[in-house]
């Protein structure tokens, strides 16, 4: 497949003009309209063979949903708007037209769930299949979720439960929590999402909010199947962790919420775990 | 290195706060503000080693320069504006941290010498070296220069030399010819950059633009040191390649411009070379 015609290709499967999109594929750059009043919201994730995810494991259509689920999800965390997507593909051998079009299957039916289309990226060759998905977006200046922003007494709360990538070999498909992150505009005072466990990802969240986190292990949403460490340091369930005041409700926009602990005030970015120091242990791809 | 130390790092090298960055690295999203009046635009490339460098010619901190430039070039093109940049980078074992320090020594005084900040990026591991450089920035509203807008008769124009990046075996830097881009809005009719080649990217416009182009040799600044063959076909040469009306300068913001022929009614994307069927023969990492 060449570039010319992959483009072709993908132009054609996304059918009608997309909101907000002057000029997409086809030019130097894309020209995309930010809403008036809006801020710009960006994230991208790499999603590599043998490092995110294994071809005996993992099917193309799997792999492209993914790629895209994830960098959602880090909307669903700031509470914004996702709108548009740029797609780096890099392509060893194996991926033939086949395995592209599936790629492409699972990139689109998320993407097109969620509102997303496709307005650009790259495309070349690697020696294992190389991913690098951009999300664009937007929020309403001045009402995304931060890290930063938790207060002192602050509840800390997860959507969902926890470990059950893990429990799941990490075949578990992502859903972005992005009505859940919307509804927490306003009500929430600070949010993350679960990517590489809570362990390391509410290290992050304290320490962005200069502050110490208290966990009760009794009240931790564990996932069928999966282990207290799992549910810890598992990594990958992409659910919203996030700190507000009290008063939360049990469920919202269909998904179950958790208090499953507290802020505090003490060493920036130090977690407890029933009074005992929980290092960060979640997944990163340089300590493996 | 870690992704944590890396990124500590990072946003130390890049000093103080970058201009319309509200959350730069440290959250879930990087939070921009695109000033009032403008489109956002948006560009991506690849630049992955045996495909776009290799390591026995191409030292870190040349790579982490090209692979900036390159995007910043497709900015020129457009007449835009570059802000700000997204790195992701996945690692091979070679890649130790002086490799990782030198490759960032170059994308950031590349960057930072046309204005652009470094606001996120992923880490990741894999058995090649692939960066995929994302750079977002803006133009006034309907002022980017397309490759839509060519007419018939408009002349064809190059910025300085063609084939100078073959006839240097492709290590040559690329220099971003953002101030000609700007220069250009409201003289050019439509404009890109010449990355794969002038039979390439010439049929790209056309096609674009709906009409054919008529190139005369006598006319080509073709690189000292370089055949007609790489000036047609050897691509990394990102001059601009554009059309206006007669009567430009020879020269703009210190650069040459040559015109190479006109634009003319014809089959869509058709080019010819002093009367002869030009075929696209430039720079296709899947006809390689």
């Amino acid at each position: 497949m060449d570039e010319l015609s992959l483009i072709a290709r993908l132009t054609r499967r996304q059918g009608k003009r997309a909101v907000g999109v002057v000029r997409g594929i086809g030019d130097d750059c894309a020209i995309l309209r930010v809403p008036a009043g809006h801020d710009l919201l960006v994230h991208t994730d790499l999603t590599i063979e043998d490092v995110h995810f294994k071809r005996r494991t993992h099917g193309p259509e799997a792999v492209g949903a993914k790629a895209v689920a994830r960098v959602l999800s880090d909307f669903a965390a700031m509470g914004g708007t996702p709108r548009w997507a740029l797609v780096s593909l890099a392509l060893p051998k194996w991926a033939d037209d086949a395995v592209v079009n599936a790629f492409y299957d699972g990139l689109l039916r998320v993407s097109q769930a969620h509102g997303v289309s496709v307005v650009g990226g790259d495309l070349s060759r690697a020696r294992q299949l190389v991913a690098d998905v951009v999300v664009l977006g937007s929020v309403r200046r001045g009402q995304a979720l931060r890290r930063d922003g938790a207060k002192p007494g602050d509840g800390i709360y997860v959507s969902g439960t926890l470990g059950h990538a893990a429990a799941s070999r990490y075949v578990a498909q992502p859903e972005p929590r992005l009505a859940l992150g919307a509804w927490l505009r306003g009500r929430g005072s600070a949010a993350m999402d679960l990517s590489d466990g809570l362990s390391s990802d509410l290290h992050r969240l304290a320490r962005e909010s200069k502050l110490a986190a208290e966990l009760d292990s009794s009240l931790l949403p564990i996932a069928k199947g999966a282990s207290l460490q799992q549910a810890l340091h598992g990594g990958e369930d992409y659910e919203l962790l996030f700190t507000a005041p009290a008063g939360l409700p049990k469920r919202a926009r269909g998904v179950r919420l958790t208090q499953i602990g507290r802020m505090v005030k003490g060493p920036r970015g130090r977690v407890r775990l029933d009074g005992t120091v929980l290092q960060p242990g979640g997944w990163d791809p340089f300590q493996r």
